[in-house]
């Protein structure tokens, strides 16, 4: 249990799709070597199954996740079924050397590089993460924030997925995305530009570096990064594996932001993977006028998401590096905005608003005018003229010109 | 105590300034009537002043706002010395003279069309509504909705007003706004357009069809609709009159939405007074480039504002006519883009992405690429084959053409 066999973990990256929960826990119970040699056992012929499955549930049956009350034997006999096809062509030894001959590493958990983010998917955690680049730069996802969307991105999402990216980067957290078009392909360059490392996380092999229009972009990733996966090189991205991809995107990352996303985007499921993970969400709004925001607009309306507009909202979700009224956020844009007259009190802004601009007035109309009393529209007056609003004009009083 | 005494509030609009708890609460505990006799009295001089605040604290103390633990007589006795320079002009007969040669309405609270909303407002409920147009209308605010935002708007956000004006109007929504350039104008134009009435608060007297630039906007208002005051005819709009003009939006309305507002905008403090008065607030998105959005997008972060996208949900606020997943909101959204392969469970997704679209492929190899057990394959893509998904070709199984 625990032990590093990054062969048997290899293995298990081609015997199970991600996020097999059955295969998930029969390895967090034995250990990926033994889990191994249970399933090798277990997948020869349906007897063999029978009999590994009661043995199994005898001996840590309350380990198991249970099925309806019973330890998880039906659960594990139809996961031994789905394995068996690919048990008799399993070589983790051949997908080793592939991975080797890309010039990448395989992190397992426990190794000082594994995003310790992904553990907590439970019994869906991927059993290895297949790299290319640089694997310490996935050890550093701690300080990370994912940028996802759609492929159907607009200009304007792509800009502000660019700016996030940039922002973030500049801030130097390592931007995560999915590499693919649109949004991922902007955040991944607007990191990239700003000369900080950026992290894909790919729903196929590492050795194919898809889609095919942003593999340029992927071996700038690669270079100044890494690509990572949970599939061994080979491994096709079908949808269902975009999907579960989307769950390492959330889990690796400190905070997700969803930039453009239309009602119905794969970019949402990484939203409710990063929920179900308990980290924070953001949004980026957009026009209401466009259908590329709209899913946005729905995590918002829905409280599912916080609103994030620029790359400190985006730092901040990832916190504690800040807070939403801390410097650099909300407070230094409000006090980039502050009116002179903000110093005056109510009586101060009263008189402000009741003085003349041109022909001077009277105490006493000053003071009918703005509903003050004769004293205290004296007293007013004068703090006025002091802090340099109203002057006097014969008898009377008006604004400074 | 309550009696109706239309002259009483009148004076009482012309005495104290909007908002004066102090005015609020002398009236509530002795009726408009009442008071408005000891405000006469106390504001001859500062003697009579200070003989009936004290027999006014003697017999009622225990009925006004505490100062400090003592009954409001300093902030009584200040109140006396801020009503005394207009006390010995009051001329409510005039007042009314000139509301009526404008073939206008006073409203007084307790009125069939007084907007019960405004009572939420405690001592800081207007003593009367100058109203001119369809005084039925303002009665009517029960079903209603404030549209509000920046006079530095946008085409986009006049675009979004306009829209949602447009649809709250045809869904038998009351426009509530205040009439000024931008989205305020905007709003009312859209309801205008829809054929339904609209409502405009106006920061000074309903004489005064200010701005200048809104007058032939205002006069459509008054033909269908209605615009009001709490100021008499030629009272001034001035800043902190604007300010205090908008807790009458925000509680007269059922609720408030804010559509473009820059990070510091008047719009916001209608936000406020609505949120004050337990009214739900919409904020309207925007493109997070434009300054214009700033405020709404605050509001959305803060968690002060639900995020409106449209009319439905403007009108969803206003509820309970329908709640966010109920027919016409999210769930009809959806409904409009389900995609056929919806109806199928994990098994036939899998499957569904594993057959291959061209050459046929065998079951074991469609099981091992969806890592799927051979009995599950095979009964999945039977039934992949009767939803018309699949089809066998040789002595394989492909995408149907």
């Amino acid at each position: 249990m625990g032990e590093r066999d990054p062969r048997a973990a290899a293995a298990w990256c081609r015997l199970a799709e991600p996020g097999d929960a059955a295969a998930g826990a029969l390895v967090r119970v034995l250990g990926a070597g033994a889990a191994l040699a249970w399933a090798r056992r277990a997948t020869r012929s349906p007897d063999d199954a029978d009999r590994a499955v009661a043995e199994l549930v005898a001996e840590v049956g309350h380990l198991l996740p249970h099925d309806r009350g019973r330890a998880g034997a039906p659960a594990l006999r139809r996961a031994v079924a789905r394995w068996a096809p690919r048990a008799s062509e399993l070589d983790p030894e051949r997908d080793l050397r592939a991975l080797a001959r890309l010039g990448g590493t395989l992190l397992v958990p426990g190794d000082a590089s594994w995003p310790g983010g992904l553990d907590d998917l439970g019994d869906g955690r991927p059993h290895a993460l297949w790299v290319r680049g640089d694997a310490e730069v996935v050890g550093r996802l701690d300080r990370s924030v994912a940028l996802v969307g759609a492929r159907a991105s607009t200009a304007y999402g792509e800009h502000v997925a660019a700016e996030l990216g940039h922002g973030l980067g500049a801030r130097d957290f390592v931007v995560v995305s999915g590499g693919a078009y649109g949004i991922d392909a902007a955040a991944h360059r607007g990191a990239l530009a700003s000369g900080a490392p950026t992290v894909a996380f790919l729903a196929g092999g590492v050795d194919r570096l898809y889609p095919a229009g942003n593999s340029g972009l992927l071996r700038s990733a690669i270079d100044h990064g890494a690509v990572a996966s949970e599939l061994p090189p080979g491994g096709v991205p079908t949808r269902v594996r975009f999907l579960l991809r989307n769950r390492l995107i959330a889990a690796a990352s400190r905070a997700t932001v969803v930039v453009e996303a239309a009602w119905r985007s794969g970019a949402l499921s990484t939203a409710t993977h990063a929920v179900s993970v308990l980290r924070p969400v953001g949004a980026v709004p957009g026009p209401v006028t466009s259908m590329a925001s709209s899913g946005c607009h729905r995590l918002l309306r829905e409280g599912a998401a916080v609103c994030v507009t620029d790359a400190d909202e985006a730092a901040e979700l990832a916190g504690p590096l800040g807070s939403p009224g801390g410097p650099g956020g909300d407070a230094a844009r409000a006090g980039a905005d502050v009116r002179p007259t903000d110093a005056l009190d109510a009586v101060g802004r009263r008189l402000f608003d009741a003085l003349p601009r041109r022909r001077p007035a009277t105490v006493a109309a000053i003071a009918r005018e703005a509903g003050l009393a004769l004293d205290e529209t004296l007293g007013g007056l004068g703090l006025l003229e002091l802090a340099g609003f109203a002057e006097r004009s014969g008898d009377g009083w008006r604004h400074t010109r």
